[in-house]
Formats: structure tokens, sequence, C-alpha cells
């Protein structure tokens, strides 16, 4: 799918044609790019900021990242190749394209401080997916568990099915498997049962935007694992890029944001 | 779909045809009826019985009480019209008639229970199907929630769809939709949700058969909203006919006897 447009953006994240916390990030960003490219005006870039802010808390971050970098020029000059004072389309375009990179470097984090704690044989279960297809490259909870399996460490993954879109049954697995990494998709229900029959070691998840107070706010379903994390013993991983914790939010002042069943 | 034969009745059991505790136990006790005519040997009634016990755990009670109603006889006499003991054809046949009358007799005590805690506007969560679909008759978690929307009082379910088989998004919400009583759908995920949230006031489900000690075993994913009800404060209701608790084992007994992630 080619995004043309702002509007192209802010319907690929609002339809979830694209997701995952990076993925979404680097959309929004470059939705600001594709929205000055039609108008430079404070204007149009401040709509196109507003109409990505709408379309998932996720955005957020990216987009007002993005649309910080073009205010030092002045409109006229926004289309210029260069200015003195950055904010040119150039300078907007590039950081864009370096946000990717940027990502991908800081998603490395989580895998190799996650490796670390994946030794022996083991049995992980993840939720929704958050490898490579969500986070431009790596990943974020799968990363580890990649690097854990190329070296060599034998391990099987539970992949929780995460109704109601299946991105663990669709993606998860597809990323899995393309890495012949073992694994076995089960019914979000069926994650607490095996935790009680002492089948599941660990649980290792990506994120949504973490908080200043150690809050994670996360895929619908995550809080049924945790509690059963904790009722079994389980240690219970959150894995994410440092870039992603929202400095300016305390957990509890997270909005519902998601109240209709059918919008998680 | 008409069941002819003992196979055909342990088939309709395992391969989950007919579901749901009470209907189980009519279609086991109907099985060894069909059994019987088409051969009243012990021996003939010992596979059918075996049979129908390793179809799935609650099929046992049924299976072993109508199999023991023909011991009386003689393998000759089973097929008369009637004999002094009982035990003849006429006698199990009988016994499997009243079987579903009974329980539905039975499963009319948890509606009636159930009927005295809902009093007040209420947003009352279930999971999996325990209403007429699953019992011959009225229901188990369901029958309550019934006669509360008979006198009345405004409620509305929320309906764990119930993977992986669905019966809470096929079966509830179409029991719930012909009855009248507003519901919505939702994933299995979302249960937590609505407990933080402060959107379910109680979690009302049927069983699979119960022990000795208080322990439940019931369909994949009852733990897990068990817990977030604990976390929350939300009051959490079994509904069960008194017939179906199995005095033979306690809780720790109950084998692990779904492993596979396709057959809970």
């Amino acid at each position: 799918l080619r995004l043309k447009s702002a509007d192209d953006a802010a319907h690929a994240i609002k339809a979830m044609i694209v997701r995952g916390a990076p993925l979404i990030g680097a959309t929004a960003a470059y939705g600001i790019a594709l929205a000055m490219r039609e108008d430079a005006s404070d204007a149009a870039l401040d709509r196109a900021h507003d109409m990505l802010l709408a379309t998932r808390p996720t955005a957020s971050i990216c987009a007002g990242r993005s649309r910080a970098c073009a205010t030092p020029a002045q409109p006229s000059a926004r289309g210029a190749r260069e200015t003195r004072l950055g904010g040119s389309r150039g300078d907007l375009r590039r950081r864009c394209r370096d946000l990717p990179p940027h990502r991908r470097a800081r998603a490395r984090d989580p895998a190799r401080g996650g490796r670390k704690r994946i030794r022996a044989k083991l049995n992980i279960l993840t939720h929704c997916n958050a490898g490579w297809l969500a986070c431009v490259d790596w990943g974020t909870a799968l990363a580890p568990i990649y690097m854990a399996h190329d070296a060599g460490i034998p391990l099987h993954v539970w992949v929780d099915e995460t109704r109601p879109r299946n991105q663990g049954a669709s993606l998860t697995a597809f990323e899995l498997g393309g890495h012949g990494v073992p694994h076995t998709i089960i019914a979000d229900n069926a994650g607490g049962h095996y935790m009680q029959a002492g089948e599941v070691d660990l649980v290792h998840r990506g994120h949504r935007p973490r908080h200043r107070n150690g809050d994670v706010a996360n895929k619908i379903g995550t809080y049924l694992k945790a509690l059963a994390a904790k009722d079994n013993g389980v240690p219970f991983y959150v894995a994410l890029p440092s870039s992603t914790i929202d400095w300016t939010i305390a957990g509890r002042d997270i909005p519902i944001e998601e109240r209709s069943p059918t919008s998680f």
C-alpha cells in the first residue's frame, strides 16, 4: 500500500493497516512530511499534526517530533533544499528517514537485555506482535527470542492468538515460522492454564507507551496474563525501547481510550 | 442430526456436536440405551460405557448411571417389555427419558438462587454457554438472567466470545438475542479491562463437574476471569445443579485432561 498524503497516513494508523508502536510512530512522522509536500504553512502542518494525533495515542510522540522539526523555518523556506535553521523539506524528510534506523537501534536494547535472561530450554508466552513487522526491524518482545534462538538456545513460544485482531496468530506465528522458532498458537484463554500446569517459564511482550511511574499500557488481555503470571510466580517482562517512555504522563492519567469492544 | 447408535452418541460428544454438561450427560445416557438396542449383552454395554466414558469427562456420570440401570436384569431379559428387577429395555429408555426433566428441575435451582442476587441495573459478564442450548431446558448460568429480565429488572450482559469454539459469540448471544436481553459480545481479552473500568457488577457462569472440596473445573479462560474478579472485588458466581457435584474426587485430583490447545 502506498501512502501518498497525511490523510493516507492517518487512515493507515486508524484502520490498523500499520500497527505496532514503532511502525505507527514512523508512519505518523512521515505523515507530517507528506503534509508539508502539499502545503508547508503552519496552519496546514498543525492540521496534519492534530489529525495524526487523533488516530491513536501511540502516534503522538513521533507526530509531535516531526511537526517540531519544521518549526524553525519560515513556511516559505520549508520547500527549500536547505536552510541554516533547519526545518527545510529536506531536513524533515531526513528526520523521518533517520527515525526508523534510530528506533531500530533502540529496539536492539531490549534484544540484548532480554537475551541475557534466556539461558536454558524455555517456554515463553507472548501476546500480540512486537517483532519486525511491528517495529520496522528486529522487534521488541521478539528480538531477544530471535537472538536466543540464533545462539542455539532451545526454546518454544506459546503464541497468544490475540483476539479480536489475531496479531499473534497471523503476524507473530508468521514471523516465528519464517525464523524457524518452535511455537504453538493458543487461544488467549489458555495462557493461565499453561501457567498453572508449569508450562510457561516466562512471559515476554512488547508495549505501548510506558509511563514515568513504570506503568505500562498494552494490548488488551495483557492485564489478565499479568495476573496469572503473578498468581503462578512466572516472571513477566515488558520489552521496550527507552525512547517510548512518555515522561509527560503517569499511568493513572491514561485515558480509557478504547471503550468499544471492536476498537481494541 | 439423528443419533442412531452408541457410536453416533460418542462421536457427537467427542466432536462437540452436543456440548454443555447437562446435554452431554443426556446424550451419554441415551448412548447406553442405543447400544442395548443392538446388543443387550454385558460385554456390549460395557464396551459402549467405556467408549462414552472416553469421550469427555463430563459424560461419565450419566453414562455410568445409565449402564448401572441395565445391570439387575439378565441380558436375555433386557429386551423384554418389563421385568420385576428392572433393567429391561423399557426401564432403561424410561430412565433416559426421565433424565432430562430431572436435570431440568435441578437446573432451575440455580435460576431461583441466582435470581435473588440480581436486583438493580446490572452488568453481568458471562463465559461460554450455559443456557438452554447446553442444558436441555432453562440453563444454569443464564437461567437467573432470564428470570431477572422477565421480572423487569434492567440488565446488560457482556458475552465473552469464548475462543476457540466461540460458544459465547454463537450460542449465548443467539439465546440472549432471542429472549430480548441486552448484551454485547466482547473478546475474551477484554473482560479484565471492563472490570477495571467498573463496568462489570458480577460474573455469572456455568460449570463443568464441581468437586467435593468446592473446586470447580470449567471452560478454558475461567481462571483468568476469576483472577481479575478477585483483583477488582467483583463477585464471581458459579451456577450449577447440585446433581453435578462429583463426590468421588477432590479438585486437586482433576486430570489435566486437555493439553492440546485445539481440544478445549
